[in-house]
């Protein structure tokens, strides 16, 4: 019940938001997604926030005031009882007409039709653009959150030397990984945003499951438990000579980091080391040439250019993906995307993970993964485990 | 990849389903979210079922074809490259007018526009009632996943004993748990329904923890890692004499099954101790009053009467929630619940978790919590541990 946000942070970033919402013909912002709530109240409690284009927020908590009073810098914040209050407390938040954002790419259309209904008189609008574009660039102190977390991904190398034996399932490797993770105080859930997006720790694979076809965006999805959840460690054991995905998501107050790095039991053969090398020189190369101004596109053209059509890149044959990289944050599917398309330049301020990785279907994918985030001539290496190919 | 829902199994369910779009004036449902894709098509790939009010299913897949072919019992399993293929694809299903229900409990208003764009000439409607009728009642098959899960959580007590030290964190000793549930098989992902629901493994919390208000609907919802996470186990060091609930979600198949115990260090005192076997009275006499056409209101209501008004029950002051027991099955939150109100009587084949607690503010909380099953007669107990309060 302690706050964790700076009040300066959320004045800073409710004034960019309020600049956003101007821009985007918005009159005001009604947010109620948890990550959304945190990011610009500093808390995570059941509530609804008010933020008007033009004048101070208004944070309406169903449950826990207590809490939300406890850990929220606003001044204002108010029970709601009921949502029949919502077109008053608009008024009370001195807005009286116009346009309202919500955050239609993630509130359930049940909930947009209950909130159609409810605010007669205004017109309902998106403020999840306006978001993104606020949430995509870092404060010092965010940064500062994001480097924490990277740190705690700093000894996996120890990690997997301590626990890894032949014959032990992949699910069984992650319950040490997930067990020393979760002891350096992970906080357990990954917020992803996207529709039936989930994040479990990362995803943890060996040999031939690192090619099994799956449904998520991602160059390795993993066979997972079952049919229910298809993606991440399986019940398969993990043999000598296969190589070992170690995909991961540390956290520090809400912020992630990303970072994937490869091992083995046993030499994985010429082939592979060979496609791990060429990941990391790609991973060396396109890090070199990000900074502000250059785009995501580019940065995606050349991870290709530098694979050299080389098959597996980010994916077998149709499960290929468009993209090389990531942003993160609160969430860990944010832009900027290094990704096919993706023009917009990056800023100072601005993180992404980047990872180059290859499959082979049968035999398994090696890769690395690091995040970064973007200075004012380059960019900032965040996550600072050995990044070699380890053959145990 | 291997299908994991029997063909029998999805036949009866899309039947089911169908009875229910039809007497909900719906012809047909577009369906899309993971949870219900697996439920309906055995595959939880990227991919929108098509549900003809009357006639064969056809599931369109984005992203894995493969996979999904080799998940799902259905014989139409074909790609879908893009959603302007939508209103093509459902004229092949035989839909050719008329209403289509979508998951508008879950599905983004942002995705809701969009198909209200594409699909033209077609009203829109929400499948997600006639969804819920179907899930709530539990198959025999479906019934032997939830004591498979129910099971994983037998040996709590060995687990506890094992591992509990005086001074360790709340989060260490989830670490530990969690450790062990995953080594068992655990799927590691959870589902919940709800907007912004999340739950990681359960709760563990110790002491005053227990108390600290939340904004989850849970009598007890814990202090979090932090504001962000701000439910579940903390980073307070375990002490003497403090009651520690231990609330676990287990998996199997993607079926969940949920349980609560009590342990200490030390004694918890004579309060706390009597409360707990008022809280166990209360499960007992509750789960012995269930069955089917008894209404989830006249078992909470057996609650509170048997609670006689005592401070704390299922939350303190305003904390308080007004239910005591709840359904699952592949989401952790789906009916039927013994709540306030709650009037449909129980059948044959619904499940509950039934978790009766107490919190006493700056102390900590204690209950206990099995999960159930209604039979022809009553109910069927799948939860096993020893359900004593434990002072180790």
């Amino acid at each position: 019940m302690e706050p964790v946000v700076p009040r300066a942070e959320i004045e800073a970033r409710v004034r960019s938001f309020q600049t956003g919402l101007r821009a985007d013909g918005l009159d005001a912002a009604l947010v109620v997604q948890t990550t959304d709530l945190y990011y610009l109240a500093g808390t995570a409690q059941n509530a609804h926030l008010i933020v008007p284009a033009d004048g101070e927020s208004l944070l309406l908590v169903r449950k826990s005031l207590e809490r939300a009073r406890a850990e929220s810098p606003l001044e204002r914040v108010e029970p709601l009882r009921s949502l029949r209050e919502l077109p008053a407390a608009l008024v009370a938040a001195g807005v009286e007409r116009g346009r309202i954002g919500l955050e239609l790419d993630v509130l359930p259309a049940a909930r947009y039709l209950d909130y159609a209904g409810r605010l007669e008189g205004f017109e309902l609008g998106d403020c999840s653009a306006a978001l993104r574009r606020v949430r995509i660039r870092k404060s010092a102190w965010e940064l500062e959150r994001i480097r924490r977390a990277a740190h705690m991904l700093s000894r996996i190398g120890d990690w997997v030397a301590e626990v890894l034996v032949e014959g032990m399932t992949e699910i069984e490797l992650a319950a040490e990984i997930e067990r020393f993770l979760r002891r350096e105080g992970h906080q357990g859930v990954l917020r992803m945003r996207a529709f039936n997006g989930e994040v479990f720790y990362g995803t943890i694979v060996a040999g031939p499951s690192a090619a099994v076809p799956g449904g998520t965006d991602t160059p390795i999805v993993g066979s997972g438990p079952n049919a229910a959840v298809a993606k991440g460690a399986s019940t398969r054991p993990i043999g000598r000579g296969e190589p070992i995905l170690v995909d991961l998501v540390a956290s520090c107050d809400g912020y992630l980091a990303d970072q994937t790095r490869t091992f083995s039991l046993g030499p994985v053969g010429d082939e592979l080391r060979e496609a791990y090398g060429l990941a990391h020189l790609i991973l060396e190369r396109v890090a070199a040439a990000a900074g502000p101004g250059v785009t995501g596109a580019a940065l995606y053209d050349l991870s290709q250019e530098l694979a050299a059509g080389r098959d597996g890149f980010m994916g077998a044959g149709e499960e290929r993906v468009s993209f090389v990289g990531h942003g993160f944050g609160l969430e860990i599917d944010e832009p900027p995307f290094l990704a096919r398309g993706y023009d917009e330049p990056l800023e100072e301020g601005m993180v992404f993970a980047l990872e180059p990785k290859f499959v082979f279907p049968g035999r398994g994918g090696v890769g690395v993964e690091n995040s970064y985030a973007v200075t004012a001539d380059g960019v900032e290496k965040v996550t600072s485990a050995p990044e070699e190919l380890v053959e145990l």
